[in-house]
């Protein structure tokens, strides 16, 4: 059952656990360090569909149930989905989910969907809600540029501090087990906006989310980062990363250097694949978490993660009528 | 603590109740048959913003902040918010809540927001995970028609069968108590599709996911429609409440006429305010059942009631790209 520890934390007593967990990603992302991770490549981004929306619902769709499938189990037997995408009225996900029959919870927390469906289904296990839960997310490079940039064909610029959205999709499936990575410990965040107007920098605008998260989940913890073997952000990138540290530094006093990583500067070669700042987008945090983390804990290499999902909640509207970034972050303490 | 009841309901065990609520709506809302039952009505539309998203995020707002003062309490005292809306990336909770402090969940339902967000603070309160969570919810007709349909300038003619988006927003705190309308029980909906491609015929989407969530409650609790004062959907309107009826008889042979009422034909007299098929939206069910219903559970007059939100998955896009659309629909049984 969850109990509170300290003032934004809480603590999962059963410690459930990853049963099992599915990474399908594009091209572009098979060609990047964690090649060899991935369950699925999709070569043909459309997947088969006439639009790019539809093509996404499809990876979104491949993950849960390969996820399912690796897990040994079937749809019949996940009581419960929690999932989200970045597509206006979260269609990815639900369009994705239509045919599985289980029952739904859609979710928005734009790139920190990954490790805000993780917690929920974390807690749902925990307090008996129920026994085997799912966990998905997904994003796609054109639907998203489609929807919050401009159309393809346009060929825009991008600047430097621009992140590469990923298409890729992750689903993790949650349950009662001794074995597999265990939810130990999960931060609710609080939304944050300090100001960032540029839709092209989202790191600037989810750093300070960030920050306060795992501020809080320190504090409400009383453990400091060397208790961890990874404190991973969802997809900072290069800009948000810096400014990250900067702040846990200047504002916290809390030095993270050590055992930082971010996925966004995990997923793709950022000097060799014109990515600009990193990689973004709610495929981002999930294709890394549900492959190398997870597999780097089952095999031991990695005990203790903090795995922090960002979000910039901004909506393809807002940056054009002036409005700044809210963000947000969550945090999941994974252990093994 | 929660347990399980049958295939799809949860039981909340120590039965959190409903410590206050809020409806804030517009002028055209307030002309309708529960004129006399909102916290507060807005004559100007704009909430003197300079778009409708940001008034809608101001009407959402509103509605938080007089819940939380109505209840006796601070923002701070609220440890979990979990808010949604039609609007594409959920902006105007975000944007709604991002100076509030809560640690936020943001949710994608559609016109379901109001039981999703309901049912899953009666769920975090009974598992520990809080001790008073807010549900929160809106629409507006201008961001709605400006997003789903034509810019207001065009004034397009409705269909009879099109129901007429409410200017609304409501807004329920959930805790422990010993008074106030208790959430008993909850059944988390599957999403249905029957095919249904127009998307000014949502009445006809939602009917089979009110159906099946309406039967998949009565099988798993054992209960029939004559052990409840109401059953209440959430914005069917005509199309739909008459579409659900002749489903639950024919395909379950449940007769629900007796205690059958929609929040969509509750919210404005029909017949003469020019709704087609009646109300719906987010704020629809949500200022009817923050209002009204709570008011008469209180006064004794409603013991209890089956409060079951209907949500339209489509998204702006899909039906431009010949979709059809997806629906679900969530149950919370409360009771006085």
């Amino acid at each position: 059952m969850p109990t509170r520890v300290g003032k934004y934390t809480i603590k999962l007593d059963t410690q459930p656990s990853i049963l099992g967990s599915a990474a399908v990603v594009g091209k572009k992302e098979s060609e990047g360090p964690l090649r060899d991770e991935f369950d699925e490549i999709i070569d043909d981004g459309t997947m088969g569909e006439d639009s790019w929306e539809k093509a996404e619902s499809a990876l979104q769709k491949r993950a849960i149930t390969k996820a399912i499938e690796k897990t040994g189990l079937t749809a019949a037997d996940v009581k419960l989905l929690f999932a989200g995408d970045l597509l206006s009225q979260c269609s990815s996900s639900s369009f994705g989910a239509r045919e599985l029959g289980i029952p739904f919870i859609g979710l928005y927390g734009a790139c920190s969907t990954m490790a805000l469906s993780l917690l929920m289904a974390g807690l749902s296990v925990d307090s008996g809600i129920a026994d085997i839960v799912a966990a998905s997310t997904s994003s796609h490079f054109c639907s998203a540029e489609k929807q919050f940039r401009n159309p393809l064909e346009y060929g825009g610029q991008r600047p430097p501090t621009a992140q590469w959205t990923a298409t890729a999709a992750g689903t993790a499936i949650v349950g009662t087990s001794q074995s597999g990575p265990h939810i130990e410990t999960v931060t609710i965040g609080r939304i944050t906006d300090f100001g960032v107007k540029d839709a092209n920098n989202m790191g600037a605008a989810m750093a300070p989310a960030a920050c306060s998260t795992i501020a809080d989940f320190l504090k409400d913890t009383g453990t400091k980062p060397s208790d961890y073997d990874m404190i991973l952000t969802g997809d900072l990138g290069a800009v948000g990363t810096a400014l990250l540290k900067e702040l846990m530094q200047k504002q916290e006093n809390i030095d993270i250097s050590d055992v930082h990583a971010d996925c966004g500067l995990m997923l793709y070669n950022i000097d060799e694949q014109d990515v600009n700042a990193g990689a973004s987008g709610c495929g981002c945090s999930a294709a890394v978490l549900c492959s190398n983390i997870i597999r780097r804990m089952k095999a031991g290499e990695l005990r203790k993660v903090l795995f922090v999902g960002t979000g910039a909640l901004l909506s393809a509207l807002s940056p054009l009528q002036g409005e700044t970034i809210p963000s947000i972050a969550h945090a999941v303490l994974l252990s093994s």
